[in-house]
């Protein structure tokens, strides 16, 4: 008996081995496998454990020549170094680059506008991933560019979804993401430096609203799809102090939000961790909820 | 019956209505509540409905005057701008910076070594984020400066966790994470500069484990927490060749993967989204399994 038990265990265990011990994949592995740009992977990819099966999407600009800076900022600059054959017979490409911190889908740390503010690489990774909250102003802010998001905007959210914005990363959708990178549209004005700062015409968070934020309610962090929080006529930047005193950064440049739900989705907004920054460029996701 | 009826719903209504006519938040919130950095945070505060209750950590090193770079780039740094009051009475503070794409935590994307490759915002969120798939060979690594990751590595995973490396991003922990920012340890030189190359003493990918990977394997992605995927003293630096060629992109100097299981975590590698880039600064975060 112990001898026939021992030799099932053994059948089964060299069952279990062998997709092991092949170096090529077993069959089974094939039928689920296709070409992909010259390497295979399953047709099926999944996000991993955390996300299997959801739908992950970027809120992210690229960095390049046409990436959006304050008119007053130098913009991104990639500087190439090497791009070619070496002497030892392969190939190899690199460059450099400068940039602002202030510029591109970013994250603005409370230190940019609060003197004892977190710094970018301070911030919890709890601050900077959570559920969206997404307040839409498009449509207002189609016909007014110099259009601020308010408390009533803010309120028919809660009063829409059922529950006060607690614990939620809040988007403000204005649309003008489908602008970008015309500066003109984006902006109101395509130049450059100090003189064009007075010309800036894009929609923002009003001070009233960034105020009843941080003493009435509270969030994780707030980002928007313009150049900045405050709007372009902002001249003293009231919702930017506001926010960074109460240890809540912002996300700027955030791209289209459309398929994003009104509450539901979850945000990773992971900044470039530059320590002592006054805010970073950022890669921004977000899951969508599942059906 | 019909105005009882109506009666009872409308206390419900109003009931509901509540804590949305409050400014204040209303006690039960309070409750919840603590005051952490000047704004009222919920205690357990969650990253969101994707990742509710579960367990983020951040692999990525922080970026400034101490990031180790190849001896033979000029660092990153930070080049402060302004920093104090305006003379509008708000405190402002900003920095512009400049870096190699290759340094720190980052990204290399396919180009590097690969003429065809794929840019760093050409790669897809699906191949950025992925199940981690532990290699653990600390051990090794601690006697031998030098040691290459083998194929018998990482079928030595295959055998513990019972399935092949399909579909996961590879992550190689070989213990070096502990010797950042100490470039003696980390690099095995802390000179800088074209004759330092050859002083490179730190483990990495074997060319043999690289092919193995590519050609009998279908894996997202494959970090490390060294400099460079070949190891210090590779000169033709096969296991980027080989890994690029079939469109796998490599995350370097990762950080501390102590934390992670060997199968069952998360991983989301978010690069700064560099148009045409042969590789950027990459936050890269971990999501624990649940328990």
């Amino acid at each position: 008996m112990i001898a026939t038990f021992d030799l099932k265990w053994g059948l089964i265990l060299l069952t279990l081995m062998i997709p092991l011990s092949n170096l090529k994949p077993a069959n089974a592995q094939d039928s689920n496998a296709t070409s992909v740009g010259g390497r295979r992977s399953k047709a099926a990819s999944t996000f991993g454990p955390a996300l299997r099966g959801q739908k992950v999407i970027d809120l992210s600009h690229t960095f390049d020549e046409k990436t959006i800076y304050w008119p007053t900022e130098d913009g991104f600059r990639l500087i190439p170094d090497k791009a070619g054959f070496t002497d030892k017979g392969y190939y190899y490409s690199s460059n450099r680059f400068t940039a602002a911190e202030h510029g591109g889908t970013h994250l603005d740390a409370p230190i940019h506008f609060y003197q004892r503010g977190k710094t970018a690489e301070e911030l919890t990774l709890s601050q900077l991933i959570g559920e969206a909250a997404v307040i839409d102003v498009a449509e207002a802010c189609q016909n007014d560019p110099d259009y601020q998001i308010g408390v009533a905007d803010l309120r028919r959210w809660e009063e829409s979804q059922g529950r006060q914005l607690i614990d939620v990363i809040v988007l403000l959708r204005t649309g003008y993401a489908k602008h970008w990178p015309d500066r003109m549209k984006y902006l109101g004005t395509d130049e450059l430096g100090p003189d064009a700062v007075a010309k800036l015409h894009f929609p923002g968070l009003s001070p009233e609203a960034a105020q009843w934020l941080c003493e009435h309610r509270a969030i994780k962090a707030i980002g928007l799809d313009t150049a900045s929080i405050d709007y372009g006529q902002s001249e003293r930047f009231q919702s930017h102090v506001m926010l960074y005193k109460h240890g809540i950064p912002a996300l700027e440049n955030v791209a289209d939000m459309s398929e994003l739900p009104a509450s539901g989705s979850t945000v990773i907004a992971l900044p470039m961790k530059i320590g002592g920054g006054s805010g970073a460029p950022a890669r921004i996701i977000a899951v969508l909820p599942e059906r």
